[in-house]
């Protein structure tokens, strides 16, 4: 039911410190903290002796103590002292996650340990970029099925109607190209010569017309790259050239909970107006604004799917890339419990 | 579970109009709306692309709009659009249900359309009556059964206890007979020659004793009338002559939502005072304090139901029509299930 | 899953009255009250005609009216009237349970009722002995099993952790010794030479060390007596004679409502400064608030075992007489579901 064998964002790097994070993920429940020196490090919350959680513990030069008899464990899930005894019960480890601090996420690797590959983190590179300034970082908590946000960013045809009082300017009719690659798929979307939208006029003075983009990348497990920008008609943007307009780049990614809920995490950046700490602030409000309609269809939807079990959905020529993004993770995660290494329990 | 080849209210005729209103009955998710003629509509409240609520849509033109990605659908259920594409996918459209507007109640049919005889509709004739003034058509919900409303009505026995405070003056002990015909049941109660209610000596000024009645006529699938009334004693009520007193009839109406829920339809009208709005307010109030109690005990009834599935209940003498009610009921949806045409799915 | 055959408390003596009081008990409905002459009764909670909560009628004159029909039912569970007919339907008569007030609670025998012994409920005779005085009677509602009760008084390493703010003075390290009898199992930790805890310098003038002990008694089905005292150290208290210092005496009983939740009966007694009305208050506050900390960690386990089905807990060495304790429960249960006699219906 879910991919193991990948990265998942855990926590923004903000919600993480010198306290004891408790988070759900793939049904784990499991606790987050930093280290004194700043490492992070993730543990199963649950002492392993009466199965307290040990999130409800203290937290004391990198040891958990269990407040309900004292055992302590340390960043590695071993348990370290056992109160009214010198040895230790054999079985009273519980079990610790790679994570990796990256991109302003935390990280978590949820399968198998040694093949936690830090390379294999998506790439977010804007928000390293000297050129580019982040404007958001959230978690948004949705009770649905992980896989809806792919669906719904791979479908812009959504924008004209879910968005109309906050997006708007979107029109459905616009076709788009869909480009099939090995870990994932794309669609993009271009308008040539047209009028800027509202939303990229008030940004940025163009010369005139403008050609526009949508570009939206799933890979898996379930990252959707949205890429979108305007530039000045006629200056190459469709060739590569995007020096004569401004971009934005969202990353959005699903960290399944368990089933039914998700942790959607959700980065803005853009490539002007660098010094400009209120537009950040605006930005931020607008996106959250949109992103509540998404997320509120996204959980009708789920609703509805479950209550009508006994139906089939039609597809309409937009689903394309979003059927494909289904099947990918479907036989990700069919070929990886096939070949699977034993998970340590 | 429940009988499908019959007309339900669905709503009120006031709670319909150029807006859409979700209902769920038996199971299913239903929209309603009247169209721009006022003919009222009832389709399915699910988009058959990726099963979001239609009722969360836009109407105009007698068109709803999915408010996620914009397939349209007509009164009809048909699928009319779908943005960025000319042709509709194969299964589309939705499911449409027959209604009909009738006696200030929105019926729906959810059964094999073609059988959807208006005529079958339940005679609620004091609702268009000159003579006759309706004080209320009201909608209520319960968590409970659908089934316990005519067990509740049948069994004139409770008003003593029940609703003690409230319509009080029942006696208990007075004896009441069963009448069993085709498609339902009747318990007469007449009191004979003794002093009206204070209910009815507020309404009416009897010249003595009156002669009372208390009929409940129980029919398929849950409807029961209630006919009560008081007469001049040895003026003929008893023999059909009721021009010497005055009377009341409630109409009450089950429908299921969905396994142990159901919207209860209850209207009430009068045969005195006719011009009196002032009384119908009055009249609805003291109702509606009444009935709440035959909710609650409904509620807790369903509620001792289902805690105590391994006990059997017993049955008093007053229990003869509420039983065989009952049993119409059951013997009504094995005799269709066993013979039903097939419903569209 | 739960011993039938033993007393469990149902309310306190103060919570019973000439009033309807509903409780659920090892999963059954049950209305308690207490008749004129002040005998307490329980009886099935349940009207035997449609199952209506017969907590929600009327008492009068030892007799309950169920609100809905009005049939009659007395302390025997015998239906004694239904309105609208002479004769009595067979099976109408609902179940009664042997109950006892005792110690200032309301014991109820939940299994056979010619078994139901007296002598067989739990010794607590600090509750009218001259030289001691009750502190609190009180009754706390957990959403745990009830076998977590025992888990968690036989494990005093807890003390040091979960109470470190409240009990707070304790130390995990110091050994306790368990002594198993036939029906139950005892943890005792004696404290020898060293200084009084301040809770109990406060309360009491030591002339300089104390010989401290807490002795932890668990008996079946689930009650555990908590032992706690200091004397002047080499007096002699570990051979018996505690008249150099002061003692506090605690009862605690878990009465199973249903899966998951309990009802936990606690008490508190002393034989110091018994004239003192504002130290029973005070003491009652203290021990509810420590108490509150045991409640969590009880329900947070509950859920830990729950979340956790497929993981085995570690136990350490405190947890001898728990483990023990949860064994002689099980055993009990299946030897008495395999001898058991016929419970009536």
């Amino acid at each position: 039911m879910y991919l193991r064998n990948c990265w998942y964002p855990a926590a923004t790097t903000e919600e993480l410190g010198p306290h004891l994070l408790a988070r759900r993920i793939l049904e784990e429940p499991i606790v987050l903290f930093r280290k004194e020196n700043k490492q992070p490090v993730a543990i199963e919350d649950r002492c392993s002796h009466r199965f307290y959680p040990l999130s409800k513990g203290d937290l004391q030069n990198d040891i958990i103590t269990c407040r309900y008899h004292g055992l302590e464990f340390d960043f590695s899930g071993a348990c370290v002292r056992v109160p009214g005894q010198t040895n230790i019960p054999l079985g009273a480890n519980v079990r610790s996650y790679p994570v990796a601090d990256k991109w302003g996420l935390l990280w978590i690797w949820m399968g198998e340990p040694r093949n936690a590959d830090e390379t294999l983190i998506p790439n977010l590179w804007t928000h390293d970029h000297p050129e580019w300034r982040i404007s958001m970082i959230d978690r948004l908590d949705v009770d649905g099925d992980y896989r809806l946000l792919a669906d719904n960013l791979l479908d812009p045809s959504h924008v004209a109607f879910l968005h109309k009082t906050t997006l708007g300017s979107d029109v459905a009719e616009i076709p788009h190209e869909t480009e099939v690659f090995d870990e994932g798929v794309r669609v993009t979307r271009w308008t040539i010569n047209k009028p800027a939208a509202p939303i990229f006029t008030r940004l940025h003075s163009f010369n005139g017309n403008v050609d526009r983009w949508q570009i939206m990348t799933f890979r898996l497990p379930n990252f959707v790259e949205v890429d979108l920008g305007s530039c000045d008609t006629g200056t190459g943007a469709q060739n590569g050239d995007r020096s004569h307009g401004i971009e934005m780049r969202s990353y959005n990614i699903a960290t399944p909970c368990k089933n039914g809920s998700f942790h959607y995490f959700l980065t803005h950046a853009r490539n002007y107006a660098l010094d400009n700490s209120e537009l950040s602030k605006i930005t931020r409000e607008q996106v959250l604004t949109a992103v509540a309609e998404d997320v509120e269809a996204m959980e009708l939807v789920h609703e509805g799917f479950a209550r009508h079990i006994d139906k089939k959905e039609i597809n309409t020529r937009a689903d394309g890339a979003g059927l494909r993004a289904r099947r990918m993770v479907a036989q990700a995660i069919e070929c990886e419990q096939s070949n699977a290494p034993a998970v340590p329990a």
